[in-house]
Order: C-alpha cells, then structure tokens, then sequence
C-alpha cells in the first residue's frame, strides 16, 4: 500500500495545483474532474498531466478486448471485488468511443459496479472521448494515468470490442487481456487475424456453456510466446464467479514477470513513443489554429497549398522546419 | 477536354519519373501502380506527388456517404455512364477501410462498373489502406489528385458507411452527397445527428419503394443553407436508371456555383489545412523512425517518459522544437 498524503478537506478546487493535490491525497472527486478535463481535451489537462506525472509508474495496467458480449464487463466487476478481497486498490477506464452502454447484462454490471463507489480503494469511469485531439488511446491512458496518481494498484481498461482501436488501446497496457467464449451448436470457432499475437493472457469466458474444451485447446495449440512468456488460458465462468482466482493469479505472474526480466520498461518505452508522437500531433493542431506567428504561417501555407503553389507534403516540412534545409 | 502529352508507349516504368509521366499522359496503368504506392505507404508515393501535384485542381470531386445498403454503388455506377454520355471522363475511388465488397448486389455493380475498364475515359478503383501512417482520408485524396493528374473530369469518392470517418472523408470532396432510403412499413425514419449538415446534395434513392413523399418533405423542410447554397433534394431509382439526370444536373449547378461565388477555393483551403497536419503527422512518425539525428533524440525523449523524468507532452515539444524556448 502507498503513503498517502494528508486530504486538504473542504478545499474549493479553485486551481489545477489543488485539483492535483487533492487527487495525490486521494480525493476521488479530484479525479473525475481530472478526467473530465482530459475527456473535453482541455488545456488545462496538459497542466495537470505534467504535475501528477512524477506521482506515475506504479499502477500496473491491464488492457482487455474482445468482441461485444463475450462478458469483459462480468470479469472486470468480478476481477474488481477480487482485488478488494486481496487489499489492493483498484481503477477501471471503460472506453466507450461511442454512446453510454445499454442493454441488459452490461447496464446491470455497470450498476452493480457503481455500488462500490463508496469505497475509496475503488475507482470507475466511462470515459466518452469521440473527437478527441490526440485520439481516443491517448485519452485513454492520460485518464490511466490520473488513477494511478490517485493511488491506485491495478488499473483495467476496458474496451467494448475487438476491432483495430481496441486492440491499440489493448496492448497500451502493460498486460493484454484477449477474452473469448466457446461457440455453442455446430459454428465452427474462428479468432480474428492477429488477436493469437496481442495476449498476455487468454480468457474463455462462459465456461459454464460446455464445447470450452475445443477452444482452450485451439488456444494453447496456437499461441507463441511474447516477450519470452508463454500466454496463460484461464476458463472463467464470470457471472457464477468461476475461474476468476485464477485468473487473478495469471495476471500477478504477467506483472512478476515483466518487473523480472525488465519488458516491464520495454513496455513503457514503446507507450511512451506513442504518447510522444499523439501530444505533437495536438501541440501541432492546437498551435496553428490560434493567431500565433506560426497560426499565420499555417495560413500562408494553406492558401499555397490550395493555389497549387507548394504541396502538401512540402508545406508539411516547412510547417515542422520553417528554417532548416531538408534533411533526407 | 484537356490536352493530352503524348505517351512513352512501351516504356518500363523504371522510375518514379516515368510514372509520372506516363501518367500525365493518360496512362492509366501508372495510375493504378501510383495509387498500389499511395495504398501501401511507401515513401516513393510522396515524390510522386509532389510532381503531379502542379497538374492537379481541375478535377470536380464529388463525395458519397449513407448507410450501407442505401444503393451508393449502383447510383454511383449509373452516373458513370450518364457522364461518359455528356463526354466527361470519370474517376472513381472507392474507400474501404477494412476488406473487399462482399454480398450480391453491391458486387454485381462492382463486376458491371469493371466492364467500363476498356473505356479509357474511366479510371475505377478500390483502396484498401487499413493502417497507413497519415490516416484514410489522406490516403483518398492522394489517389484523387493521381485521378485528377490522369485527367478525369469528374471524381467520385465513395465511402461504405455513414459513420464518424465517412462523414469525414464525403466532405472533403468539393460537393457532399448524401444518400438515404425512405423506409418502408410503420419504420419511423430518423437522420443520423449531423447528417442534415453536412450534404450539398441529399439523394433519395430506391424512391421505387414507394414512401419517398415523407422523407423528401422532411429533408426539405429541415435542411438549411451550406456557404449560401440550399441543398438538392433529387428522387432516383438507381436500379432502374431513375432520377440519374436530375442528378449529375444537380451536381453540375453545384460545382457551377462553388466557381461563380468562390467558394470552391474556400473548400480548397480547409483541405489543405488537415492535408498539411496529416502530412505532418506522417513526417514525424518516418523522421522518428530511422536513424537520424531526430531519431537518436526521438529515442532518448522516450526513454525519459518510461522514467518519469520527463512528460509526454514536454517531450512532444522538445521533438518539435529542440531548441526554441516555450512559447505559449
């Protein structure tokens, strides 16, 4: 467990510097209005991210996909209580590029998941971020980043599905978690292009249908070491609350693991290039739509561009190097 | 018409430069190894066009989107042949974002809009460009600008869907067409939030359905003017070849009004704005990558991330401007 740092109690949140104290001393308000900052791509959240990052890098970060309905947000909610029984504190980031989940099974974990907001060791967020500057990934784990400042052991990122964005997002984490069910009757099981590379961990979830057998085998017959680790395949039962120890278990040794053989660091090198490469992104769309020196230059380049004077890839490089000579 | 250069029959394409020229001289077998470059990414793309780039703008580009189903192929086919009648040469680049047309009518068109391959005055093609580095709609509108330097008069952009990246490339284009379907039975016709923004021409098709009268009337009294132009409302029948002349009228009035009240330049502007930001982009993710001087740096930037001694978004701005102080 960490130090925590002494609540300013009562406090207005007048400033970003006492939004990021209150959330360094555990305040959960603090962080829902932290990611709401992000969620809204505010300047502000630029700010904040700055001062809390040296408060960063001890969460360990879980990311899960797979198709809509296989149970991600059951095992999540179980994974959840599972944790608190093992007092470590728990975070969860559900990326929804969309809408708000609806519909039965889904609607009632989110509800059952909200009941543990009273607990401090507990914290869950939609987090809606269509059209966000730096793409939804970086949002994603700016708002990772806000409950591991908080304090945070074990953070889930939740995905809705497992198409390209997902699987991105997914494997930001520093263990993927790739959840699949058995087919039922005489479909025959196929897994998505890609989705035996991604896991560090294997879910076949709705165990309790029968025909897993066929799937776990077809898993631990496919599946190829990453970074030297072999996947885990766990069967899980998640609504009866089957499995779920065990799957506790597999990401603890992932999280060994990686902290054993330095991948841990590997991982956040190769976040970290990601990250870098969507904040200039930002930097840059931000910096050229206000009325600086290089706003007026963007312009400049722009009508050039649109009067076939310079194309865009050139204007691109003196946006970037207005006065360096090319380099090859 | 456009003056044609005459073509380097029999020539081997050797070189970046003898595709262009080839192009330019209405090649439409350089057209189509221009776009393989574009579609896979490949740095050779960017030489191409920047060279082609001063024979581009005289193309009249039209965008698609609607729901899938909505029959944006067999309208799209049909206008082909109404344009070839008028003697205008015709582009048409498909997006698709994840695999080939599937399903029995859309391939049927797709089959029937191949057999106009003969025809030089028509250039049809298809582009898979899951993945590329500057993102999809910089990757369409590459290869229209290659349609538009092979000399096509008018270029069709047709997207699958309706969704978030669709909408984003349809209107792009100098016009924005928009097709819907009247629905049948007690169905309650809803738009899709947006929707009723973004068209200069809204396209009622399978009007042979019978129901079209509700639908049209709500378009018209819902739609509102775009840069003081009302949007067409046209009925067509794509199937059956209905409507199709009221249609390329519709889209002729508004490519004449984009000329007579300059707003074909004002759209002109805002693409080369996001063009130059995507170039951008992908200029920094290729600099990164390699071993130069900005990829030794790019490299030392995120191994201070992963230890916290620096953030991301710092580091974005040291990697756009090493040297410069902070400016706010």
């Amino acid at each position: 467990m960490r130090e925590a740092v002494p609540a300013r109690k009562g406090a207005a949140h007048d400033s970003v510097s006492d939004l990021v104290d209150d959330l360094l001393a555990g305040n959960k308000r603090a962080a829902a209005k932290l990611i709401s900052l992000i969620e809204d791509d505010e300047p502000e959240a630029t700010d904040a991210l700055a001062r809390i990052f040296p408060h960063t890098g001890r969460a360990h970060v879980v990311g899960f996909t797979g198709p809509p309905g296989v149970g991600k947000s059951s095992l999540i909610n179980r994974l959840v209580r599972k944790y608190r029984s093992r007092d470590r504190k728990v975070g969860v980031v559900a990326v929804d590029p969309t809408s708000p989940y609806t519909g039965g099974a889904v609607l009632g974990d989110r509800i059952r998941m909200a009941d543990t907001g009273v607990d401090p060791g507990v914290f869950i967020r939609s987090m809606a971020t269509r059209g966000h500057a730096g793409g939804l990934a970086l949002a994603t784990f700016d708002a990772v980043r806000v409950l591991d400042a908080l304090g945070m052991d074990i953070v889930f990122v939740e995905t809705v599905g497992a198409g390209q964005s997902e699987v991105e997002i997914a494997t930001r984490a520093h263990t993927t978690v790739v959840v699949e069910m058995p087919m039922t009757g005489d479909a025959v099981q196929t897994m998505k292009a890609g989705i035996l590379e991604i896991g560090d961990v294997y879910v076949v979830n709705k165990a309790d249908l029968g025909n897993e057998d066929v799937l776990v085998a077809n898993l631990k017959f496919q599946l190829t070491a990453r970074d030297g680790w072999i996947p885990s395949v766990i069967r899980t039962a998640a609504t009866e609350g089957r499995g779920i120890d065990e799957l506790a278990d597999a990401l603890d040794r992932h999280a060994a693991y990686l902290d054993q053989t330095g991948f841990r660091a590997k991982r956040e090198v190769a976040r970290a290039r990601l990250e870098i490469l969507e904040n200039a992104q930002r930097l840059l769309s931000r910096r050229v739509a206000n009325r600086s020196r290089m706003g007026r230059a963007f312009d400049a380049l722009a009508e050039d561009v649109a009067a076939r004077r310079l194309d865009p890839h050139a204007a691109a490089r003196k946006l970037l190097w207005p006065t360096r000579p090319r380099e090859k």
